[in-house]
């Protein structure tokens, strides 16, 4: 991240490291009063998109789990990072980025390759002494629920498991039908060993994670039609780049399913929308070295930045790893019973027996005979044995025959298939602001502008009394306030030079500036001044509301409306 | 809760207990579809009320925290309960909440009282054996930062620490002026020793905090003209109920101060707005030996449930009390620099010297000497004595004179005072449904229905056709998509009769049914159904949108529009 962005981030009020006057620590920052509106309308955004549109619903689950969740989950034993801590100097580092970082080499993150690259390399400390043999180290934060420390609890390392647990209950809402999404917008937490990233590696994050449950033979979804022609870059596992339909994609087996691609979709829709750049991101494809545990395919979106590209959204088929594995831990039955559209007929061998001679030979027990033939399951063998009454009974050849039986079967139970859209959205709110800051001149003079989307952008409206006299303030806190409750954010803003004012608002983003100056005082008009144009209309106080909103909520353009005052 | 209340929440989806598959742990539930919903509708109205129309700011800060913050704020050393363990069969409880509960009695939550009480009473564990010594338990859950255990985290026990750390910060966003606002919705935790109350005693919460920073000999609102002649129940510190306006519980010192009323004006305009029924809410002063140990007045709303009277809200006047200790353990200076209106002149004393008779006498040294009483503070004394480069020198009576001088100054520091309105969204959560649920009889069916305020509803339209025929669906989900697109919440229900569909939204809160009939495919109307009153109206489709809007969001009568269909 630029110097000056990231400063200036600090100084609007958009993001500052957390703790700073206890000196801090790595891993974690705050969303300031800018910052914490502009991730609120990410993730609205994101709601709009992938909750309310596709018809989803939300859950919201604990972000302290107990410890058997995440032995089932593969978490206790599979969320880990090698460490390395040096002899001397005691400094502790996450193998795998520290041998990368001073070989340039990538490392699989086991004690094994570990040793082995270090004792290769012969990899030393950055205070030039040795490494102590590397260890494991588990990422999830663990803590203890009530007194006594006898109950484990960990800070969820992905909202998605709190989805899994409640399965059942998901399914009986959604009245048994399979699809259905299920969302969680949350925290969620990754104990990072030395996190050096700034903002991009967090030990407390915020995920927004869809879990669709599909039936294991039907990972269609309606809308892949209406976006099958949409073309997107990919990577694929084979590290092949290309533009490439997603039509194509699917159909060349590139991408697993047609569900997976409209996600794919959707996502580049949702992340273009919020003000990520098109041209600097793309769809990577897990090798199949690096999948997750979970994992059948797996897509991240990557985007680049100045860190270089960087995962901002995973969106991977689970299969049924979490509900199996749930079911498995907890004993519950976690399947579905799918109705088949008509009952299918299936052929099955019924056993008759012969009364005429099963009667003679077995007397007063033949009923119980005959009756416990009703139900057997025959297998073709030549000799039938029951248990009748505890006696052993062996019916031979000549005593029953065997016929052909239609049987009508009215459905069957599946464990779902899980594709899950896993979005980062700390990162995707630093791509947005990497990607639209920017710093260009206006009438000869240098200024830092954010070219946010509009919708985005935590200010929507300043309004601007030209001179600081009670009069144009006064008129400027009227229509704050009527746009406030218009629901469209505004501030007021009377100190300094108008210029001044100007460059205060495009720093942090707000698309529209309206000044209240002679005119609206003679002749009830405002200006209307767009942030990336410096453009100027003028229009009537009685129509700002709506020229507003047509602006901000449907991307109109400024001259489309009013009189130019500059263009 | 009713039985029938809890067992509709649990299977409509609003909440359940979290982690039910592995059998459960109390003081954690789980917001299921249409409860995350509801919570998410309370808080855009809290934020609505608190935030935006407050002219204020919201920030989001980690729930992780460093140990210096909580033992700066005091929590380290007073979040604490006393428990008490069994010798015999271990079960721990909470002492005090034990000892009331068995005796009836309440008992300060210190160990000595806990230990008194307990051989007083002879109170023994519910298996009739003794218990052991009581003992101090931190209510706070701890957890460690990155590997090795040296860094010790703890999850925040409120969301307010978060805003005070980052006092400086947000002074400078709100350009170094009092009074300001900074708000946080989040999660906030409490190891609770051993919750047994539901829903109503949780480890993991959901606070909504807003910190206003006031000049100490300045707290007042601008809002508090409008509510003064307002009337609220009271219950006073002195356990003196009295229904009391505003303006005269501030005019009499019950409450201390113009804007802690407007605060609890605020607030009950808030809870009354979101679902809480007037009758049975009030606010209670906290005695002097119940208050914490930062607050110098506080208030809670309190509403009547099926527990008794529960507190919701905690309406604080913190003084300065987090700000001295966060500036004391951290050593910034977090006060404000307040700039007097005027200059105000002060009398200074200032040193002359009688160069006549400190030349002859000092020779070289008279000019130095003249420089250094220059800044010389007076304090009358006869003789001055000056440090000359190392050297004492001594000025007598005869060497100089006193003039008094006029100085301006231009402003003081201050530390500001801090007042708190803070919510447990959960509890209102619950306290809403409480007192929205009701059993009623319709046609002569019972029925039970959620009385929810409309823009609180989860579901805010149920769209139905009345049979289930395909033109009839068609034309459903049409007008639910549109609903939708319109930011109105809806659903499309085609399964069971008419008269059970309306049953089932009636349960869930749902204000209004459209259905699609006969007539809707020839004449394109529709009807609307009203879940209090079970009225319809017929209306044009072109006019749906508008009319429902009028009833959802400015709570208009059903009978002001279209045709009656059904008083």
């Amino acid at each position: 991240m630029s110097r000056n962005l990231m400063e200036m981030l600090r100084r609007r009020g958009f993001i500052w490291g957390s703790f700073e006057i206890y000196g801090g620590i790595a891993g974690f920052f705050d969303y300031g009063p800018l910052g914490a509106m502009l991730r609120r309308n990410i993730e609205d955004l994101w709601r709009k998109y992938f909750v309310v549109e596709e018809g989803f619903y939300e859950i919201d689950t604990p972000l302290v789990g107990i410890e058997d969740v995440f032995v089932a989950s593969g978490h206790v034993s599979e969320f880990i990072d090698v460490l390395i801590q040096c002899k001397k100097c005691g400094a502790v580092f996450r193998a795998d980025h520290y041998i990368e970082e001073k070989t340039g080499r990538k490392v699989n993150p086991d004690i094994e390759s570990v040793r082995k690259a270090i004792r290769e390399g012969d990899i030393r400390c950055e205070c030039q002494n040795e490494f102590e043999d590397p260890v494991e180290f588990n990422l999830m934060f663990r803590t203890s629920i009530g007194p006594g420390g006898k109950k484990t609890g960990y800070l969820r390392p992905e909202t998605a498991q709190g989805i899994f647990i409640n399965f059942q209950r998901l399914l009986n809402f959604y009245r048994n039908r399979l699809p259905f999404g299920v969302a969680q917008i949350g925290r969620a937490f990754r104990n990072e060993i030395s996190p050096r990233q700034g903002v991009i590696r967090l030990r407390e994050f915020n995920q927004a994670e869809l879990e669709v449950f599909f039936h294991p033979a039907e990972k269609n979804h309606p809308g892949f039609k209406k976006v099958e022609g949409e073309t997107v870059n990919l990577v694929t596992k084979f590290e092949e780049a290309m533009e490439i339909s997603l039509g194509e994609a699917v159909e060349r087996g590139i991408i697993d399913s047609p569900a997976l691609a409209y996600f794919i979709a959707l996502t580049k829709k949702f992340l273009v929308d919020s003000g990520v750049d098109e041209k600097r991101l793309r769809f990577r494809q897990h090798r199949d070295d690096e999948k997750a545990h979970y994992a059948s395919d797996c897509w991240d979106a990557e985007a680049l930045t100045s860190y270089g590209w960087i995962e901002i959204v995973g969106i991977a088929d689970r299969t049924d790893y979490d509900l199996r594995k749930h079911m498995e831990y907890s004993g519950k039955d976690l399947s579905v019973f799918i109705q088949y559209p008509e009952p299918v007929r299936k052929i099955k061998k019924k056993v008759i027996p012969r009364m005429d001679v099963i009667g003679p030979e077995f007397r007063e027990k033949a009923g119980k005979i005959s009756r416990a033939l009703e139900n057997f399951e025959y297998g073709g063998e030549d000799r039938i044995v029951l248990d009748i009454d505890g006696e052993k009974i062996v019916l031979t050849e000549k005593m029953f025959e065997v016929r052909e039986e239609e049987e009508l079967i009215t459905g069957e139970r599946v464990l779902p298939h899980v594709i899950e859209p896993s979005f980062g959205i700390d990162r995707i709110f630093y791509v947005i602001l990497e990607h639209c800051y920017e710093e260009d001149v206006v009438d000869g003079e240098r200024r830092s502008v954010l070219r946010l989307k509009r919708r985005m952008a935590p200010v929507k409206v300043a309004v601007l009394p030209l001179l600081t006299k009670e009069d144009m303030i006064d008129v400027a806190l009227e229509i704050r306030d009527e746009l406030k409750k218009e629901g469209i954010f505004s501030e007021m803003d009377d100190s300094g030079s108008i210029g001044r004012r100007y460059r205060r608002f495009d720093e942090v983003g707000t698309p529209f500036c309206v000044t209240v100056d002679h005119e609206t005082l003679r002749e009830n008009t405002v200006t209307i001044r767009d942030r990336d144009t410096t453009s100027q209309i003028r229009v009537h106080r009685k129509d700002l509301v709506d020229v507003l909103r047509e602006l901000i909520y449907n991307e109109r353009d400024l001259m489309d409306f009013g009189v130019v005052v500059r263009k």
